[in-house]
């Protein structure tokens, strides 16, 4: 007979065989008995929350469950500390708080705003404000946008319509509310509204269409750059690769011009980086930021091709084999030149199998992209799986919002953690979803799996780095100043939450 | 440059080492030209379904796509012929309609019924009967459950009650309404009122609580198993292993006397049995049944273990390790009797990874299990799943009512599929989700992936007859009857809806 003992033997031996290919198993051994400390508490404080914190009713959440819908559970979940290394798919137009970009506009005497429709309760959700800059204050005889004689469609300054906006619609404060529920997604909208994935790319595609005209104004977008800086440095994120949609010409200057090209984008990027990481230097943190690069990409619904990743929604768009001929004459082309403008697709951001969508992923890694965008159904597929394990990366964010997964434990990660696929968190759209930094996606990782401790969310962040485009010295020297914060991490653990 | 054509060449290959270890694969060039068109058929219909009858909108379903929350589209689906092998897991008191269950109850005079608090429109959900056979017809001066002199917890006869009930309840429609409502979820209740996995795994508790009374009665358990048989059939179900809780020690006889022991039980299952094979073969259909078997299991949070599965919630119960001593004591005192009764354990019905849930599929696979019921969070385990694909089976049903998936799109079946593991699509609980048979769930599967086709279904259905319990000659018989019937429904596909 088999005794117990024996049984216990081979069951440690089948798990760990099982849970060998997780990134962290490669460096378990070589963990500090620190950190193998520190994260016996964390997981300790994990258990002893979903008791008090996640068993608790709270009045605007009836039912809270770690890892559920993160719109709605969002208010729960504290800030942490935890170096968190780089952040790699975040597009830079809803990368900063919409309060934020909201005031930057207020401050530009030539902003200004209109509608087509007469606004009113019913349809403040709908009718939304569109903003433009321009050359001069227009003078017009009417200053409401909520006037009985406003003329529907004509510009107001922006201050004037903020200040005498109707006091039934909440006032200066209903406008501010307005405007910012047009630039972002709240809970009710997400999972009543909006709940089909058709309808809420739509609400989402909107979203942008209002915002962009506040994120491409030279001056509102150099101090947008500046505040995305800082609040992911803030986060803990020391290094992003940030996208861009190049595919309206020009921003607008100051003076109402629209007139400010590509190129000029690319230097404020570059002189707001380097300003902050001055400010940060003089301040004594230089190993806490080190720098940000730009992707660009072009709308999937574009012909003219000269970027390296196509976005939109993958589902209903052209996907990536309809471009080959295309993609590979660019690869081509890079040789000829000399440059290397490596593909960084999106791929497999869908629930499908089978679909487009999901095959796009076949065609990103045989077109060689250097990383997965989403790879949301990539955990079905073996092979794909092993390739990736060998040499790929998936970015994922929790595209729960989108409609993908409805909470995190139907979320397909942990199953490509247990295969051994190197993962970079990231947070896509966060202005949005109002979940800046990355604190918010490591949490939700750490409660959806009792398999992922301290030692698992490390190895992401970690990877994050490892798999980013940065030459191999400037790696080298940000895994370096990582492993100096990770281990103060573990210390502020040990010190803030251990045995006393 | 890579030519497109190359490319092309590329792609096909990669797909297909993607693919190569899905059960279907294994045998697609034995496929006869007849099932390669009755597939483009059904492929072509799925495609045209999803256009005109999943984006159309229905008066009480807002907004159904193919794979939607079960309960709410199932009205939109409907019964097809395809033979589906077996049915290997599915709980005996689960299995037939709750209307006709209770149909048979009105015929028995002895059935008597009550409740313990006064009912009303506003607690007819929450306020259930309880059922009882007695001796003989209970003489009780009133003769309503909803009279304002009823005393409260006193038996009535079940027509009397069904009689006099209160017209504004309903009457004696609004009784059965009543009667069936607490034997079954509806999707209000599985989508709303219940909407945690604590509440509806009560609500499901609650339901078989109330249906025992009337299951456990020899007449109508007698009648119960005959009517289990004939819908199976109808639905194209050759063969069956279906699960009865052993925990009642006594069924209770025609006379209201509480004297039927277990023997009895299986006696009645075998000759109902035989009775509808021997009615079948008057009918010339002998190859569409096959016969059945019952397993025995035990609920979990029973200490003495007599049985080979343990059922009840994975996520609050004790784990299968929990009792491992007992479990290799049982597996040694077979070899001792020179009997052979394999254990099919539920195991891994979770979200969770990690999870004790999750974790009792490494000790059922190491205990041996001949099958894995359910095996939800299975495919999130590289070692388990290459395991089961060499020798395993899991059984699946859609476990989305049971908060589990919330919609097929979410499902991991496709993850299993493509990693070719074998899979038995079982209904466990049919009766009271009302998914009668296996038509339902081979549906499911259908429009949940586009890689899957008519030979998918095949595939299933014939594994579930390979992984059965059956002994080999019954086995071979059971194949050899399979393939008859699955080249009529080729056949009936090409006439019925191929080029006219």
């Amino acid at each position: 007979m088999t005794s117990l003992a024996d049984y216990q033997a081979q069951r440690i031996s089948l798990i760990d065989a099982d849970l060998s290919l997780r990134r962290e198993y490669l460096t378990l051994h070589l963990r500090s008995d620190k950190e193998v400390e520190a994260d016996k508490i964390v997981r300790d404080i994990r258990a002893l929350e979903a008791e008090t914190i996640w068993k608790a009713d709270y009045p605007s959440i009836p039912h809270p469950f770690p890892g559920m819908e993160f719109l709605t559970g969002k208010s729960i979940i504290m800030k942490t500390k935890m170096p968190k290394g780089a952040l790699l798919h975040a597009h830079l137009d809803a990368t900063v708080d919409v309060d934020f970009m909201l005031e930057l506009a207020k401050k530009q005497p030539g902003m200004h705003v209109r509608v087509r429709h007469p606004l009113s309760k019913s349809n403040l959700a709908t009718n939304l404000p569109e903003f433009r800059m321009l050359p001069q204050e227009q003078l017009s005889s009417v200053n409401s946008l909520t006037d009985l004689s406003y003329p529907l469609g004509s510009w107001i300054p922006l201050e004037n319509a903020r200040s005498f906006f109707s006091s039934e619609l909440g006032g200066a404060e209903g406008f501010d509310k307005w405007c910012i529920g047009s630039m972002s997604i709240n809970p009710s909208e997400a999972y009543g509204t909006y709940n089909t994935l058709e309808k809420i790319w739509k609400k989402f595609g909107s979203v942008f269409q209002t915002s962009t005209n506040l994120f491409h104004v030279e001056p509102i977008f150099t101090e947008y750059v500046r505040q995305f800086f800082r609040s992911m440095i803030a986060d803990g994120i020391s290094y992003v690769e940030a996208r861009i949609n190049f595919t309206a010409k020009l921003m607008c200057g100051a003076d109402g011009q629209n007139n400010v090209p590509h190129r000029v984008w690319l230097q404020v990027f570059e002189k707001v980086m380097n300003e902050v990481k001055d400010e940060m230097m003089q301040q004594g943190r230089g190993g806490e930021f080190l720098g940000a690069r730009v992707r660009i990409f072009l709308f999937r619904f574009l012909a003219g091709l000269t970027g390296f990743d196509l976005v939109g929604p993958e589902n209903t768009m052209q996907p990536l084999i309809y471009y080959a001929e295309q993609l590979l004459r660019f690869q081509e082309r890079q040789k000829e030149e000399s440059v290397d403008i490596p593909f960084i697709f999106h791929a497999g951001e869908t629930t499908g199998d089978g679909t487009e969508a999901d095959i796009n992923l076949y065609d990103a890694i045989l077109l060689g992209t250097k990383r997965i965008g989403h790879g949301y159904s990539l955990h079905r597929h073996p092979k794909l799986v092993e390739t990736c394990r060998q040499k790929g990366l998936t970015g994922f964010d929790r595209n729960e919002i989108l409609r993908l997964a409805s909470s995190m434990p139907m979320h397909p990660l942990p199953a490509l953690l247990n295969n051994g696929v190197p993962v970079a968190l990231c947070s896509d759209d966060p202005a949005i979803f109002g979940s800046m930094g990355l604190t918010y996606d490591f949490f939700q990782v750490f409660i959806a799996s009792e398999i992922t401790g301290l030692s698992t969310l490390g190895a992401l962040a970690r990877d994050s780095i490892e798999f980013s485009t940065l030459e191999k010295e400037e790696k080298e020297r940000a895994l370096a100043a990582f492993e100096r914060r990770w281990n103060e991490f573990i210390e502020y653990i040990l010190v803030e939450y251990g045995r006393k």
